[in-house]
């Protein structure tokens, strides 16, 4: 054996969702790739350098993890949430099945982390209790055809919907248009939440009506996750999003829009 | 305030993967609410009051979670994995919403974990790299006939399927009827991971192709990962599942079932 990679996700944001097993793996490594905004989160320390690059550069991220772990290094790629969602794992994947490098004595690994919808979804209240879909709202590496026929048939199969990147400044007008769609194909005026910069000073969630959702409610730093038919929002000392597991229950729609 | 209720996830069966914040809720709480599998991950100690209940007992352990919140303890409602997939979470909110108790002074809170999805994705590569739904197989509180809609639907929007709870002692047939309905409606032979006992001795996850998938591949204790149209195994000196990023690579199809 070589060196090794594992590509980790360090959470939503908070060190407290850091899980104890990629707290060790980063403390044993001696090399950390990512984008400078999860590196940001490492503490510095002897005997580990730091490799950090901007946004959209995970091909090249995934290759000098490669070059790394073939001198011997044991490098830890970085992702937020979970590595496997929307982050660096696919791309590392894509990447190793591409080269001509020999990269068969290099132990690969990739471990689990608290993906930032399921963080979402618990500081709202439950809004992923039944069976729901996770859909990536940018095109830049898909047709925009696919997306909107995927939220289509989400919207037929009453799934509730998790949007990722809903927006950017490259593209303004993906949830716009995606928004456009749940209004015109939906039966039941949804609910949905809107959670921006999680742990952090500005952290919000707000549960509006679909009738009433707007794109500019999010930005790059927001998830979005639609309601199913059956999603609802309770007021108690705090207010919840939930939605039932079950179909036999028979409530009372509640009326209004919330600060969760 | 009266007492509190945290309802938490364990995550998927490693003491490595419980997050800090949840380890700290347990260490503080003065009772522990759960399904007995789990309250068996709980280290006994003084001052605390463990729970257990059968599997299915959800609604009556939210009640009782309540109930000892009322009378000012700090009561923790665990689950596996996160607390709102398919969990507790939804089923706490069902009760909180019917119930005619005064829990306007008790704090309630959720505390995320991973994901047996999560953890299973990222034993196997990355196959939930792309859009994915998430579908619960159990038609104990949902009719089959929206579970079947909800799979063609999937099918057709080119979704990573994932079944939770494919098959129980009550329910023999609802996988052997989804993987039916997946072998009609599917137009290439898709990539199925079965992640079976994560965690356990007895650890097993096998790759194989849809037309070579066969229902009893699957118990209780499998979680099920279908990969869309694009999802590939590649072989170096591991098996990798992964579902690619990008619609424009170009990639040629690996042929054989695979250990993971």
């Amino acid at each position: 054996m070589l060196g090794s990679v594992t590509i980790v996700g360090l959470g939503p944001g908070s060190k407290d969702l850091i899980s104890p097993e990629v707290s060790k793996v980063i403390e044993e490594a001696t090399d950390v790739v990512g984008y400078y905004k999860y590196t940001n989160r490492i503490a510095k320390r002897k005997n580990l350098k730091i490799h950090s690059s901007d946004n959209t550069y995970e091909i090249s991220r995934a290759e000098r993890a490669i070059d790394l772990a073939l001198e011997g290094k044991n490098v830890v790629i970085i992702s937020s949430g979970d590595p496997g969602i929307f982050a660096m794992s696919s791309a590392f994947f894509e990447f190793i099945e591409k080269t001509n490098k020999n990269i068969d004595d290099i132990e690969i690994n990739v471990l689990p982390g608290i993906s930032s919808m399921l963080a979402a979804s618990s500081k709202a209240g439950a809004p992923l209790g039944h069976d729901f879909c996770v859909i990536n709202l940018s095109d830049n590496l898909k047709p925009w055809k696919i997306i909107k026929e995927r939220i289509i048939l989400a919207i037929k199969a009453d799934f509730v919907v998790v949007f990722f990147n809903p927006r950017s400044k490259t593209r303004p007008d993906t949830f716009k248009k995606a928004l456009k769609i749940f209004k015109k194909y939906s039966s039941v005026d949804k609910f949905v939440l809107f959670a921006k910069s999680l742990y952090k000073k500005n952290e919000d969630l707000t549960v509006v009506r679909l009738s009433t959702a707007c794109h500019t409610m999010a930005n790059m730093n927001t998830l979005v996750i639609i309601g199913s038919n059956l999603s609802r929002v309770i007021k108690k000392n705090k207010t919840f999003f939930y939605t039932p597991r079950s179909y036999s229950l028979k409530f009372s729609q509640s009326k209004t829009d919330s600060k969760v």
